[in-house]
């Protein structure tokens, strides 16, 4: 085992902290209560793939000056206490009578006056990973206190990526890049899909990820229906559009990009939906800058593929970026979120190319003082051909 | 894309939900709402690693009689549509001023009377995957109507897996025991662990499994210090103990178990820990009838260690596997859930060698009527040794 089981330097994680308890005094919080893999990992370090087992709790909390304290099962205080956290405070998980109900109210009600406010994310793209029964005991518990939602003091601080946290990011994107450029050896005509995202996520976890938490995609002629089904065993033909998207993760951080391949010769259709989602990513990372909103980018892209004579389709144009999969804002009509300097942000536009038949293109970049820089290697303009 | 996106045929799904409504009347409730991943695949049958995207919230409800209805972003309406479910109701998320709390209301309005009462796992080892905020809404325009821990109705009957389910659980573990055959060609001295993880992975995939949720382990000399790190780099040395553990998973369901190996010749204190394993594992193949509860098997194992010189370690001595990596109940000595066939589980005992150093040892079983059936092909006896 490593001396350290840290990512980066515990100046990171000072930093961040420091970051966030100037937002929880803007919004009158005495503590931060926060219980979920990517507010855990951003604040303490604690990375593991443990979180897959939904047995346990696990609670870090942000006092309003000071160290955040970990309060978490056993099983995880070997590996917390080989980061940067000193507080840490454990239970036997699970325990029917008391998971740990107990050992979170006293620690929060000697973080918390009795007239005080607890703050968690409650809101947009968030929820609270412990029993509802025990949220309830808690809040009993620590009477008069309130809790009050946070979403909005953790979220302005996470978005806003150090250049440590968009290096990793952008190792995450090459790991994808090398296997991308791998898939004309993966995928052939006759072979299933199953089998070429089976193999592809052996060429992601060769080229460098840790493990591969994501991997969705489809293929049809001319098109596919949905980017969110597993693979089935339907063999990939002649004519064939496939698309195939990921998020590998290096060392806790995520890429979420897609590309498209033709199988043989790319259609009209489809050759005429690709250039048209080139051209809005092309419009967005020229308009991009910070100050804009999130509504205001969507609508950038949405108007470049109107022109491009195709109709949008395939949900929100893209999103955050970072600690997971994906995290807010959303490039929909309606969410106002401001673009920010050192956001990461997915552009990824979509077609409605026929009924039941979409294509969808992604690219990862950060958002700087001047504008746009990729994190992926752009997808060429003109939709690749697989050659069969 | 198939014509089904179905695991199983509709009958599997509906036997099911009779099952839960039986036990929905048992308890006076009007409707299950059920968010999480393993519940929606349960009753849906929906299966997609979207849900490795916090952005959106997904919402199945089981009435008291009648078929499953599906309140779920657009995104996912084409392969709910390909399933068994007829009745999907969708909204565009995320939706920052009403992302589906509208929708989800009117639809339970509907399903349950004024005074009636809706059901949802408030429970150990459960959680709610909504925003919280959101929840406080839905309950607020519902009123009178109140809102119930249903954490025993689901889990009495996901618990009793069918033998359709125990084929899927059985090839999961096939595809592990594949791949385990494979380390002794894979693990070697001067390796890193992360290299290790990689490969082991890469193993798993090409030897079926749809993905990889789970892998983690640990090694040292003689031992190693816990169960959940990640791997670093490190390279394996002579005279190491080496663990790994994981959970892969094919069509939907998970395998859960680990594998011990010695780096070169194995260390006597590291000999008798793994037999010490090895025959509390025995105790327990040999005395596992269904009336027994959790906490009656942790005893049996915990007194096998004893006997055998050695100290239970590692936290709970095994627990339930099927739609997660793991499921309740745990073999703890406070859980005193019943063991019934039907029932998946793990045993998992684990001995603390050293301050720091630790080892388990883990196997897959269905509890039959007349004892365990093994699903995992036993591990050897001996510690194997990997020639160095």
């Amino acid at each position: 085992m490593a001396d350290s089981a840290l990512v980066f330097p515990a100046a990171e994680y000072r930093g961040r902290v420091a970051a966030l308890q100037a937002g929880m005094e803007a919004a009158g919080l005495h503590a931060l209560l926060l219980t979920t893999p990517p507010d855990v990992f951003y604040v303490t370090g604690f990375l593991t793939r443990f979180w897959e087992s939904p047995a346990r709790p696990w609670f870090v909390l942000v006092p309003a000056a000071g160290d955040p304290v970990a309060v978490i099962p056993s099983i995880g205080a070997d590996l917390m206490g080989r980061g940067w956290i000193a507080d840490i405070r454990s239970w036997d998980a699970p325990d029917p009578a008391d998971d740990g109900v107990s050992l979170l109210a006293e620690t929060l009600a000697a973080l918390v006056p009795e007239r005080g406010r607890v703050g968690l994310p409650m809101g947009l793209e968030t929820h609270l990973r412990m029993p509802l029964a025990d949220y309830d005991r808690v809040r009993t518990r620590l009477a008069p206190r309130a809790f009050v939602d946070a979403t909005a003091v953790v979220q302005r601080v996470r978005e806003i990526k150090s250049e440590a946290e968009i290096g990793k990011i952008r190792a995450a994107c090459a790991v994808a890049d090398r296997a991308f450029a791998r898939l004309p050896g993966i995928a052939a005509p006759g072979r299933g899909l199953d089998a070429v995202f089976r193999a592809f996520q052996v060429a992601l976890l060769e080229e460098g990820a840790d493990w591969v938490s994501y991997v969705a995609g489809g293929a049809g002629p001319g098109g596919y229906g949905d980017v969110i089904s597993p693979a089935d065993d339907r063999p990939l033909a002649t004519g064939d559009v496939l698309m195939i998207d990921t998020g590998a993760v290096r060392q806790g951080y995520f890429c979420d990009f897609d590309r498209n391949f033709a199988i043989g010769p790319a259609g009209d259709a489809a050759r005429r939906a690709h250039g048209a989602l080139y051209a809005a990513t092309d419009a967005a990372l020229a308009a991009l800058r910070p100050g804009m909103r999130a509504c205001d980018l969507h609508r950038v892209m949405a108007e470049a593929l109107v022109a491009r004579g195709v109709r949008p389709g395939g949900g929100r144009l893209g999103h955050g970026l970072g600690l997971s999969l994906t995290e807010w804002p959303s490039f929909t009509p309606r969410d106002t979120t401001e673009l920010r300097a050192g956001m990461v942000l997915t552009l990824e536009p979509g077609v409605a190319i026929a009924p039941g038949r979409i294509m969808v293109h992604e690219e990862n970049i950060v958002l700087r003082e001047d504008g746009a820089e990729l994190l992926s290697t752009r997808a060429p303009a003109e939709l690749p051909e697989i050659p069969v």
